[in-house]
């Protein structure tokens, strides 16, 4: 199933800043040939819903593996039966409302 | 990789009630053999990421299948390699404090 | 208006456990004669909108002033003007479905 | 304090669309003098929390006078202590590490 998603990885007892962690994500949701758009508070994503989960579960391993002991994880998962509706599709509706 | 997780769903275009859907969902998680415990702004589980997020995904298509043509689903996961700590590890750590 | 919340906080940059800091949080909603219901993922917080964003700050604030650098706070508001519900409601409404 | 935030709502009984709500939303945090980053999953936010929250409570209010029986509202607020970060400083920092 096609979903738009959203990440946000928060990894603690790793420092106070995230960008490397989260470098390393994008690099793996790449990989894994999914549409991404970073923003500042996450990472968007489009794709089939099990390659976005699988995606994630390696990003998560990932970060572990660069030393954070403990990572929380935020994903967010929009899915609709009715149509379907891309990352660019969900921002050009609210501007053609403003 | 263990991991204590929280599901959240959010059926849209199919009444204001979302209790028929999260009943769903907790029979889901259960025939997935996971630990849950449910509260009013979500469930709580405890289990494998890989069969938690399994679990999820078979949730959605159900939800979707009952009625829902939309769901946001907001997935928290908390994954550490320090230590081991259940969803009653949790509670009673921040009880000890009060 | 009278809402259900959850808020759930994630500390970084002081330590890889929690509990200090939310046990601080549950003290101050309580102070600010909330109805609360800890959970391992967060908390559940029923009143009026004003007054738990209100606390909600002063939690923040706290916490930062416990030694926490960053703080990452996520916030769900329930709200509806159809019906009110209790966080008792919601729980009760699901299990009457199982 | 100054912080950055993310907020999220979610209609519920108002049909499957969201943007008219949201492009509500943008307006009132504009009126409130609030930098605003709209993207797919959500609306960045920089600003004083105070302002923030209380803008994000006249959202709510608005988005039920609409017409939204009930909302799902969802709300990240990054504070820190140790130094302050923009909404464009936190996507540059991970872009550099790309």
């Amino acid at each position: 199933m096609e979903v738009t998603a959203e990440l946000s990885i928060t990894p603690v007892g790793a420092g106070l800043s995230f960008s490397d962690y989260i470098a390393e994500c994008e690099k793996i949701l790449k990989q894994n040939n999914l549409n991404i758009q970073l923003h500042a508070e996450g990472t968007n994503i489009e794709g089939d819903m099990e390659t976005v989960l699988s995606a994630i579960q390696q990003c998560i391993a990932s970060v572990h593996k660069l030393g954070a002991p403990r990572i929380i994880t935020n994903v967010k998962i929009n899915s609709r039966t009715d149509k379907n509706q891309s990352l660019n599709d969900k921002v050009r509706s609210v501007e053609s409302k403003m």
